[in-house]
């Protein structure tokens, strides 16, 4: 057996998120409308090395949510060379999931395990409209963004907290703590960028944190409210979750 | 009479092109698959002003071809104000073409004889893989291209000369004599940027002057194909049509 690192870039917009659903085989999910990435990339596999491979992400996206380099490993018995192997599935993958990369990694590596930190992007366009071309990948926010108070208060996300409050699902996590490494907040032209790299993130973190943001941007949150919101975890503080549509995964840190 | 200049956005790829189709009115569009952008905006407009309008662009755009700032003039008679007519109309447009702009223009004002100059951009990307991110709005040279020679052939489109070799279609045209003005190519990460300016173009003459600096670039033209194909006029010397996806008409000068 041969063990395989893909990194892999996909637009999330039409799928499900990166996660097979449990209670959910293969063959149900191409009867439904929306594939997820996993399924979509196991898929591919099995058509061209004629074997049933498990492909295994470093953590799961949502619906909707985009990657520019997520990491998975694939234990495979084929011999076939990486490179004719990564042109192989291209060719048959659609084309809003594309391997960009697969190299041959030692046998004990595994994907989400062996992640040491994780890099997401989320992209507001905060001006009068949004282009055509970026309105799969951004959220619109059209009212001014005091990004000053943005950057104040995204700092107290900084090192190791129970991010709790921010887990707004039903999914049950023993552990909520996590330590954000960096988190940067800039202007490009018409769009406001968000960059935060963790140790991983729970279910909606992202996108609860940057909810939060575009709140305190607004000046709709007093002073203080991150820090409040990670000492109390009252998820009543945190602003509405962000749309999936502006959220990208990065990068993968091993 | 108001004439209003507006400035507009589209992501050509699922339309047939900006001009609605001669021999075919608005309502036989709408029966067919592939709409036109002149058709959806003047669709739109009437919605919101309850007044046929006909809606005049600087000039057509291929199917599948993009703009990010194509101009259009119109004659209306409604006083709503360029502001709440740009959101109105942004309001009921699909999100694949936006008016970026409205304004108040002289009655006088023609978007296309007043245009003095258009820019358009190709990108090409010039590596292993097309992200998926990038999909819609790149043509894939996976081999590599030699921007010196494709520099220096280009060179000679500099100036005023008779493209008609380049101008692949049925369609007559009394003149096809066009001044070049500028064409710059360079490197951009994984990516070729050919822009080019012009005081007009000939239908398919952008893509078949790309097309052309592709064979260049990949060595399979002699020096000086350009200037003979300039001297010429021979069709067979130009290459393959490049793709309308990788075009987008980013400018028009009045």
């Amino acid at each position: 057996m041969r063990t395989l690192k893909l990194t892999i870039a996909y637009d999330g917009t039409d799928y499900a998120g990166w996660q097979i659903q449990e209670k959910r085989n293969q063959k149900a999910e191409s009867r439904r409308q929306r594939p997820t990435i996993q399924g979509t990339l196991e898929r591919a596999i099995r058509r061209i090395l004629q074997e049933r491979v498990r492909i295994v992400g470093s953590g799961r996206t949502d619906a909707g949510v985009h990657a520019l380099a997520q990491v998975a490993h694939a234990r495979v018995r084929s011999s076939m060379p990486c490179r004719r192997l990564q042109a192989a599935l291209n060719g048959v993958l659609p084309a809003d999931v594309v391997v960009t990369r697969i190299e041959e990694a030692p046998p004990s590596f595994h994907a989400r395990f062996d992640a040491k930190a994780k890099r997401y992007r989320y992209v507001i366009v905060n001006g009068p409209v949004v282009l055509p071309f970026e309105r799969r990948y951004v959220h619109h926010v059209s009212v001014p963004l005091d990004i000053g108070l943005m950057r104040r208060e995204a700092k107290m996300l900084l090192g190791r907290h129970d991010f709790r409050a921010f887990h707004n699902t039903g999914r049950q996590v023993s552990n909520t703590r996590r330590t954000v490494t960096a988190i940067h907040i800039r202007r490009q032209g018409r769009c406001l960028v968000i960059d935060i790299e963790a140790s991983g993130f729970l279910y909606t973190m992202v996108r609860g944190i940057v909810g939060t943001l575009i709140d305190i941007g607004r000046d709709h949150r007093p002073p203080g409210t991150m820090a409040a919101i990670l000492n109390t975890k009252d998820r009543r503080r945190v602003g509405p979750t962000a749309p999936a549509r502006g959220l990208t995964l990065v990068n993968v840190v091993y």
